[in-house]
C-alpha cells in the first residue's frame, strides 16, 4: 500500500492528508500570508472547459465530473480547501451536535444507572463540542484536498477570491484564467434577523457558532425559527440542559410529512423540556451594557413575551448568494434571490451555468453535487436534464427523522384506499411498549419504551404500491436513499414481504408488509 | 383512536398489551399455575389447514400469512408467548448487549472528556444489563401476543407442550387438535461444547446467559467461539472492561466475505483489549469446590495454556432441535440434524412441513419467516419455491458490520477488471482521517479518526454493476437490506451516482460512485 505513494511522493506539490490538514490550519489562520494554494497543469494547453467559482459540493462534483468524461476544469474557492460550507460549518457540525443530542438524551435517561454519570441539573458544555469540531473540521477538509488532487485530478486556486470578468474569463491570485463556460456554484448564507439587536455578541447563527463562540452560554437558550437547523441546534442545545424556547414564526416542523411522525418528533421535544412557541415573532434581542445579547422580546399568540437569555441562535434559512453574478453578469434572479436556470442548468447568460444552493430550493448535498454533475455534463455536451423530484429527506431532533413519499393525509387526500402499517400499532396502551426496537433503541426499549421510537408505511391498497415511509428513530436514514429508488419504481407490500430483513432492522417495513401481504384486501397493522 | 377498542373490551379474552406483559410474566414464574393460554374460536367448525409446531419466528409467520390467505392456522408454543427466542434470549438481548458495546467504546474512547464519566480501569456490570433485559423482554413478548390475537387473527395455545402422534394429529394442553398438515418450526439449540467441565455453573451460551446469571462475572472471560455470536458477546464484555480471551478454532470472523472489512473490524476488536487466539481448542473446563468455573484449559497453537476466569461464554453454533420429529414422524434429517425439505418446505414425509432454523443453514431470521410463509402458502394451494440465495449480512463488533455480494478477493477471483471505491482511500496516513464520517461516528471522525469506520464497494468495471458492498460503522445495516435488492437488479455505478443521498450518509457509496462515474474507465478511489 506504500509503493503507490512514491511516484506521488516525488512531485514536489504532493501532500499528505495529514500534511494538507497542516497547510489548511495555517491559511485558515493566516489567510495572506499562506496565499493561493495553485493546482494547475501549467504544461497542458487545452482551454478550460469551464470553470467552477466556488469548490464546495456543487463546484466540487462538477469539477470531478467533467475531469471524469475528459475535459479540463478549474474551481476557484476562498477557502483554502474544497468542499465548501457543508464540512465547514454547515452539515459536518450540524451531525456532531446531533449525535451528541442523541448521546446527551440517552446519557440523562439513564442518568445515575448502568454506566451512565448522574445528569440530575447538570449542564454540559456547548463551547467544548464547539472546539471538537473546530480542532477535528480540517481532517475532513484535508481529505476532500487529498482526493480532489491525487485521485480526481481536479486542478484548482484555492485560498483566493475570483472575480468575475466576463462570460468566460475569471480573475484569480493575479491571474486571468479563460474557459468555454462559467459555472455559478457561490452558494447560500443564513438569512439574518431583521429586528433590532441582531448584530449583538451572542446571537449566532450556524456559521458564526463554529467560527466565532468566545464564551459557554448560560442556562437559556433562545432559537428563532422552526426547520430543520433551528431544530437540530435547539435539540443539541436542550439536551446540554439548557432551557431552550423555541419562537417559530408558523408550525413547527411543517415540513415532516405525516402528522403521527411529525407529531410523534414534537412530543419528544417537549418531553425533554423544550419550550415550543408557534406563531411567534422575535420583535427584538436587547443587549447588555457589553453589546452582548441580554433578552429576547418576542411577540406571541399569548401576547409579548420578554426571555432573559444570553445566547441566542436563528435559523431563518439560507438565502442564495447571487449578488456578485448579478453586478458582474447580469444574471438573473427569482425573488428569493436564487439564480434562475434551466433543466440544464444554464443560466440567463450564454455560456454562464449555476448550480447548487445558489440556485435555491431544495438546498441539500444531494442537489448541490447533482446540479454541479448536470452541468459539468451539459458543457461537455451530453443531452442531459435535472430537475430534483421526489427526494427523500431528513433531519435531526435528538433522533433521526426520516422519510419519503406521501404522508398519511396527503395519501388519503389523494387516494380511497389507504392502508397503514405502523409501530407501536394503534392499541390501548399507547407507545408504552417495548416495540420498534433496534440498534440504538434497544436501551430505550427494555426501559423507556416511549422512547423507542415510531414508524409507519403508508399503502395503496388497490396497487398495494408503497406511497410513503416515515422513520423516527435510528440507523434509518440511509435506507431511506434506497427505498426510496425502490418506491420510485413501483415497489409494492408484496416485493417488500420478499425481501431478506437484517433483524433487528430499524424500519421494521419488510416484516410488517410480510404479516399482512397475504391479505387481498389489504389491511392497517 | 380509543373507539376501536371499545369493541375488542368487551370480548372476555381481550388483553392490552400491558396485561399481556403482566400475563406472561406469571406465566414464566409459574407456568403450572397459569395454565395453557388458549385463544381458539371454538365456533369455527372448519379444520385447520395447518398447525404450526412451535410459534417463533417461522411459525408466527407462517400462521400470519396463512390466516391471511384465508386459511385456518392453529400454533402451539411451550412458551407463553409468540415470537420464539429471538425476543426472549437471542436476537433481543443480543442487540441490547451490542448496543451497551457501542455505547461503552464510546464512553472509554472520550472517557473523562465533555459529560463522559472517568472510565479508567472502571469494570461496569454485566448483571445489571442483563436484569434489564429480563425485566423488559416482556414488553416485546406483549406486542406479539397482542398483534397475534387482535390484528393477525391467529389461533393459538400457549405455554404447553405439543405432542405429535401423527402427521395431521397433535395433542396439546389435554386436548386433540387435526389439521391437513404440519408445519414443524421446533428451532434449534446451542450446541453445548464437548469438553470435560461444559456443564459447571458459570459456563454460560446466550440461552443461559439471559436466564441463569446470578452473579456478576469476574475480570476475565473466556469466549469460545469464533462466528456471529461469540463476536458479538465477546465485544460487550470486552465493552464492560473485562479481559477477555477469545479461543478460536480456526479463523476468527471468517464469515465476512471481504478482507480489509474483516481487518478493520478485527483489528478494533483487539484495539480494545481484546485477546484473540486462533486454531485453538478449549480441552477442559476447571472448577473450583463450589461447583463452579474457575480456569479454561486450551490447546493453542503456541501450546498449552490456562486461563483463569469465573466465567467461559460458548458459542459454538445452533443444532436443529429435530429428534422429537423425527421420533414422532421418522421426518429424514442431515448430517447437521437439519430437518431435509424441498423447496416447497415438505418433509419427506407427506402433509408434514418444516421451517426455520429446524431446517438448517442460515439461521437467520428472515430465512426463518420467509420459510414459514412459504411452507404456508404451499399449503394453501400456492405454486411456491423458496430457497435463500442472496442475502446480505452483518453483525456487530462494538460496531455494525454489514455486507453483501462479493468480497474484493472472490470478485478478483471471479472478474478481469475490479474497481474498489472506498473511503478511507489508500493514503500514507491510513486510517488516520476524519473520514468517513456520519451518525454516531461523529466524536469519532473528529477525535479519534481512525475509529470512524470503513466501507468498500466492489465493482465490475466492464459491466459497471456493484459485486459487492461492505461497511463497519453504524447506521447501514438498514440500508443493506434495500441496496441488496438493488444489486440484485443489476444496479451500476451509474445508477448510483443518480441517487439522492442524505448526507452525511452512513454508506458513503453514491456520492463516491457519483465522483467516479464519468470515467468510460473506471478507476479506484
Amino acid at each position: 500500500m506504500v509503493d503507490q505513494f512514491v511516484a506521488k511522493g516525488s512531485d514536489p506539490s504532493f501532500l499528505t492528508i495529514e500534511q494538507w490538514a497542516r497547510k489548511i490550519e495555517e491559511a485558515l489562520e493566516k489567510p495572506n500570508i499562506v496565499g493561493p494554494i495553485r493546482n494547475i497543469r501549467d504544461g497542458d494547453r487545452r482551454e478550460f472547459d469551464a470553470i467552477f467559482i466556488g469548490g464546495g459540493a456543487a463546484g466540487r462534483f462538477g469539477s470531478a465530473y467533467l475531469r471524469a468524461l475528459g475535459g479540463r476544469q478549474l474551481v476557484i474557492d476562498r477557502w483554502p480547501f474544497l468542499g465548501g460550507s457543508c464540512p465547514h460549518n454547515a452539515c459536518v457540525p450540524h451531525h456532531l451536535f446531533s449525535e451528541c443530542a442523541a448521546e446527551l438524551m440517552l446519557a440523562r435517561a439513564f442518568s445515575g444507572t448502568l454506566w451512565f454519570p448522574d445528569m440530575t441539573g447538570r449542564t454540559t458544555s456547548i463551547k467544548e463540542v464547539v472546539d471538537l469540531f473546530r480542532r477535528g473540521r480540517t481532517g475532513p477538509h484535508a481529505v476532500m484536498n487529498y482526493q480532489s488532487k491525487e485521485q480526481l485530478d481536479i486542478e484548482f486556486v484555492l485560498n483566493a477570491s475570483a472575480r468575475i470578468l466576463d462570460a468566460h474569463t475569471v480573475e484569480a491570485a493575479g491571474e486571468v484564467f479563460r474557459a468555454r463556460a462559467l459555472v455559478l456554484a457561490l452558494g447560500a448564507e443564513p438569512v439574518r434577523l431583521d429586528a433590532p439587536g441582531s448584530e449583538l455578541d451572542g446571537v449566532h447563527d450556524y456559521a458564526t457558532l463554529v467560527e466565532t463562540l468566545d464564551r459557554e452560554p448560560g442556562d437559556a437558550v433562545v432559537v428563532i425559527g422552526g426547520g430543520k437547523t433551528a431544530v437540530e441546534y435547539g435539540c443539541f442545545f436542550n439536551a446540554t440542559g439548557r432551557h431552550v424556547v423555541m419562537l417559530v414564526r408558523s408550525r413547527l416542523l411543517d415540513l415532516i410529512r405525516d402528522g403521527d411522525t411529525r407529531a410523534y418528533a414534537i412530543d419528544r421535544m417537549r418531553e425533554q423540556g423544550m419550550e415550543i412557541i408557534e406563531g411567534a415573532t422575535a420583535s427584538a434581542i436587547i443587549g447588555d451594557a457589553s453589546g452582548h445579547v441580554a433578552r429576547v422580546v418576542a411577540e406571541t399568540p399569548a401576547g409579548p413575551l420578554q426571555i432573559d437569555a444570553d445566547f441566542v441562535f436563528q435559523a431563518l434559512g439560507e438565502r442564495p448568494r447571487s449578488r456578485p453574478a448579478v453586478e458582474a453578469l447580469g444574471v438573473a434572479v427569482d425573488d428569493s434571490g436564487a439564480v434562475v436556470v434551466d433543466e440544464q442548468l444554464r443560466t440567463s447568460v450564454a455560456d454562464v451555468y449555476a448550480v447548487g444552493d445558489l440556485i435555491g430550493a431544495p438546498m441539500e448535498m444531494f442537489k448541490a453535487r447533482k446540479s454541479g454533475v448536470y452541468a459539468a455534463r451539459a458543457i461537455m455536451g451530453e443531452k442531459v436534464s435535472y430537475r430534483p423530484s421526489d427526494w427523500p429527506d431528513f433531519l435531526h431532533t435528538h433522533y433521526e427523522v426520516s422519510w419519503l413519499g406521501l404522508g398519511e393525509e396527503e395519501a388519503r387526500a389523494r387516494f380511497l384506499n389507504v392502508v397503514i402499517l405502523k409501530m407501536p400499532p394503534d392499541n390501548p396502551n399507547g407507545l408504552a411498549i417495548g416495540l420498534p426496537a433496534s440498534d440504538r433503541t434497544m436501551l430505550y426499549a427494555m426501559a423507556r419504551p416511549h422512547m423507542s421510537g415510531f414508524q409507519k408505511l403508508v399503502l395503496d391498497g388497490d396497487t398495494r404500491r408503497v406511497l410513503g415511509a416515515h422513520h423516527v428513530g435510528y440507523g434509518a436514514k440511509d435506507a431511506f436513499q434506497y427505498l426510496n429508488v425502490l418506491v420510485q419504481r413501483g415497489l409494492t407490500i408484496d416485493e417488500l414481504g420478499e425481501m431478506d430483513e437484517l433483524f433487528l432492522n430499524p424500519t421494521h417495513f419488510i416484516q410488517l408488509s410480510r404479516l399482512r401481504a397475504g391479505h387481498r384486501e389489504l389491511r392497517n397493522l
